[in-house]
């Protein structure tokens, strides 16, 4: 059976020694959460991961969620407790408005909590996740009415949330969304059509469920601009506030997936439902893209979190398993044969999970607390450039780390050999858990699209620029610094390279959208790559400080920090030489047999 | 429900245009199959594959195999009329010699056929697999008597085979092996132990089971040299030949497996079962390796088959769902969206899947083709080089072919967006059962270090050397063919980076054999990627004189072979410099480490 163990340790280094969270202390909620709060949360939060949520992953997956003739949905054992428990603890409002019952601390907080907690459970993480991102979008652009109706139960967790946008001809493409909305005449909308892979969408956890459902109001204008955002309660909302009468939503089967068997992903029939419009007619789209960068960012998480869960259990085991004997002469000369991990090719693995793994990790605390700056700092500049940052990394946190997360699991899986197959020792629940990830919130491909022929050009390339820059500015500050010389100097190449590779779609695909579209996956892969190594520069720089300092007990893990990122340098960012290859190649040979011969 | 139509055309393109099959014409059993009749023993083959395998993969991932009480094992509805069949028509003993029943006809078409039925129906395929596999080991190291009283059984199909390697202590590292052989007198043992993850270990197909396992005689020295290989049958043979009372031999429990459901994957338990020993005492390995290179070819052949099939459904499901317009204006105004095949990013994933497939195809005949010289040619200096190439190259087809067959099914899920996810397509389905081919006959860092380790040095580096020189030769007779000008052009900055890392290894493998574990993986990948540049050469040189031909009907897709060998070369083969890289990184950042610290 896998077990887990929070990375506090790691999360705090990062936030204290690499990422200055002290220094952002004038932003509203931060003066209640110096670092020695942070640690408390963060101990809690291990706490309940480790001891609530990890204990019921596999009792999840074998027994997957029941639907029952009348449409209502069992969750597997333990989940109803151990959902308790996360929302009884605060931890769904950690970082929401006090004025709605939330706790005002960073928003970095929650995407901590999202990694431990996916990295124990992640289908039942996915229950409050979420809600999160539904209260997102109703804070965005609720009135305030709708906010003081749903936000507080939302918080508090007695009810929970879920965003319906795919149907079964529309997914990627949401100007083919057919559900329609007509006007009540009083000032609700009946929603009628079918909506499907909608997550936690019925579930015996909350006593009400507030879908979030994009629906086109009857004569809207074709397209994505005639596609409005309703909320739908599962229970219509009495003049009391409490969960009335029942409306027409239901679920009409729950589907058979690959994995996370614990969420109910669900087909949902909206059969006249009464809805509640968020924001203006026709603009659900940018009501919805509120909840959906957020989600997005939360799925890059889930990718970090299999991934190190992952690790940690392949870890363990190669330290265990006895099989063969190390190419140097033996390790363990009174065993019948040392562990695997003296083996330079399970060593192989393991480094690179965790080189990506930790770099990984503070990619994301990194633009966690950008997307603090531009949500609360009173600063118009600092908003805009954080703002900048969280656009451009929001697909590259999203499709970066859910591709490599997923990678990871598999190559964790392969540490076991054979017994990586079998479902007892929990491996390949972990790959079958961590391939959502890749394709739920925007298929990466679309991530890849979203980075190249959105966000790159937007503003003139303002937030591009603004990476270059910072890295740039960093190498020159560090040149003189020797004991980094061959990190900032492969940080270098690679940064030439994703340089290179920007000018080229520059020159190259606006005569000819192709090119981009051929080379979008390999640039978000190599801009991920880049984003990483200039954290491993930044940790390394930040670990030898700690050696020369004395660290103490850290000692070892500073030494592990400052070879890790070697080995990034030397094992994993030669691939952006590969990529820019690739890209360069442009669009010819991807485009060039007809749809036929296929 | 996905579908598969067997690639006949492709298989015979590569034996005729590429791969000359017709000057094999004085091997022993190739007169007898000239091109037609490969054609129609193809045709056939196909439809077996098509109309009575495919149509139960789904079927036997959603049953799987039950246990009995008794120990009996049932196999999903279906099973047993296709397996009777595939062995009706005579399918198990098509290379196998005409004394026993076979047909004696090209070890090619065995491997042609493995294609075939793995991509239609892996679990099923594995049960006559298995068996084959037993045959080529007691052909080659059994008694007249042992031959004649199994091999035509085995043959004609009425029992089947299986191979009984692993226990739970013991994987990779046979030398720990436990199950424990004692003289009864007679010339016969008494065999007992537990052998695990043992395919087909038992099943309602067959009459009965000729179980090889591998134990260790009472007194038998320590490690790898006091192993011995049995035969073990489920029922003892009767004098006039046919199988008599249950031998000591039961399935424990079936393994609850990520993927191929279909096969029973057996716990047998051996509790003083009747053995005969095969070969020589203690020298059981040697005999074994005869089974597991036959095997490894094969599983690699499956990892081609799962990303063939996975690859046709992708390209289907490509071309029928409707999402998004393309980048350069709509392709189908008509329609409400296009067919995603418009997308680049759709194509790149499309294009890669077929560019892997189709070399990988080739480089797998070619590969077959020497393994027919290697056991049939008279000339004994054509038998050492193929039996060369054959050592050589085994690893590498099992490898790469299962790694990257294994990304591919991944690929092919990606297609299908959110859909992928879901059961009822059978997209997930490929990705579980093709992941179990990088496991199983020696997990893939397994299969690295066997080529690194042991393959290249052999003899001087005479297999490597002789491969890089015929390379070598056939880019400078292709000098002046402008229309190959790219191609052998990337043919040979790739040969470069194979040739440079080959000369690392020999310049510092011997001093720290750790810098060869480090880079064993990547040199594996690289190898792979080296031999299938040079099929691609090879094919679109073959693809360019047939359309010089005037081509008949086949212009459209030998002009596709030859776009898609230049997408080999612009996306896939570019990875070698960064392979390259992190071989001659060495193993310093790989091993810094101490275990302690993971």
């Amino acid at each position: 059976m896998p077990s887990y163990k929070a990375p506090v340790e790691d999360t705090l280094f990062l936030l204290r020694d690499v990422l200055g969270y002290e220094r952002h202390g004038n932003l509203p909620g931060f003066s209640d959460a110096p670092l020695e709060v942070v640690e408390a949360i963060l101990g809690e939060a291990a706490k309940l991961a480790e001891e609530v949520f990890q204990p019921l992953n596999r009792i999840g997956d074998l027994e997957g969620c029941t639907r029952h003739g009348d449409g209502r949905v069992t969750t597997p054992k333990g989940f109803k407790p151990a959902y308790d428990a996360f929302r009884q603890g605060g931890w769904i409002g950690l970082s929401a408005p006090v004025a709605y019952g939330g706790q005002g601390l960073p928003m970095m907080l929650t995407s901590v909590l999202g990694e431990y907690m996916s990295a124990a459970n992640l289908a039942l993480a996915m229950y409050p996740g979420l809600t999160q991102g539904a209260i997102a979008a109703i804070l965005a652009h609720g009135s305030d009415e709708q906010k003081s109706a749903y936000l507080p139960k939302m918080i508090e967790g007695e009810w929970s949330g879920t965003m319906n946008l795919t149907e079964p001809q529309c997914g990627t493409d949401l100007g083919l969304i057919k559900t329609k909305a007509v006007a009540n005449g009083d000032g609700s909308y009946a929603i009628s059509g079918t909506k499907i892979f909608i997550s936690s969408g019925e579930h015996d956890l909350a006593d009400n469920i507030i879908h979030l459902v994009l629906a086109r109001i009857e004569g809207a204008p074709q397209g994505t601009k005639g596609i409005s955002l309703f909320i739908v309660p599962k229970r219509l909302v009495q003049p009391d506030g409490s969960p009335g009468e029942p409306n027409g939503v239901s679920c009409g089967s729950i589907e058979h997936k690959m994995g996370i068997h614990g969420n109910a992903t669900c087909v949902m029939n909206y059969d006249g439902a009464k809805g509640f419009l968020i924001g203006e007619e026709n603009r659900g789209l940018n009501a919805m893209f509120v909840m959906m960068n957020e989600a997005r960012l939360a799925v890059g998480v889930q990718g970090l979190a299999q991934s190190e869960v992952a690790y940690q259990n392949a870890a363990a085991y190669a330290k265990e398993r006895l099989q063969g004997r190390a190419l140097s002469g033996a390790k363990a000369p009174g065993k019948p044969a040392d562990p695997i991990i003296v083996h330079p090719d399970v060593r192989r693995m393991l480094m690179s999970m965790r080189a990506f793994n930790e770099g990984a990790r503070a990619f994301v605390l990194w633009t966690a607390l950008k997307a603090d700056i531009a949500h609360r700092s009173d600063t118009a500049a600092d908003r805009q450039a954080a703002e900048d940052h969280l656009g451009l990394m929001t697909p590259i946190v999203k499709g970066v780390l859910t591709d490599i997360g997923f990678e990871n699991t598999v190559k964790a899986q392969q540490v076991f050999g054979g017994h990586g197959y079998i479902a007892e020792w929990g491996m390949e629940q972990f790959v079958r858990d961590a391939r959502i990830a890749m394709l739920y919130e925007g298929a990466n491909g679309i991530q890849a699209m979203d980075l190249v022929g959105r966000k790159l050009g937007k503003d003139g390339g303002r937030a591009a620029m603004a990476f270059f820059n910072e890295v740039t500015i960093f190498l020159k500050e560090n040149a003189s610094d020797e004991s980094l010389t061959g990190l900032t100097k492969a940080l270098e190449t690679a940064l030439g390279h994703l340089q290179q590779a920007t000018m080229w779609f520059m020159q190259n695909a606006v005569a000819r959208p192709d090119h981009a579209g051929a080379g979008a996956t390999d640039y978000m892969h190599m801009f991920g790559l880049v984003a990483l190594a200039y954290m491993w520069v930044r940790i390394a720089k930040a670990a030898q400080a700690k050696l020369k300092a004395g660290a103490d007990g850290e000692a070892a893990r500073m030494k592990g920090k400052v070879e890790t990122a070697k080995f990034f340098m030397q094992r994993m960012l030669p691939e952006t030489a590969a990529q820019l290859a690739r890209i360069v190649s442009g669009a010819d040979s991807v485009m060039a047999l007809d749809a036929e011969a296929f």
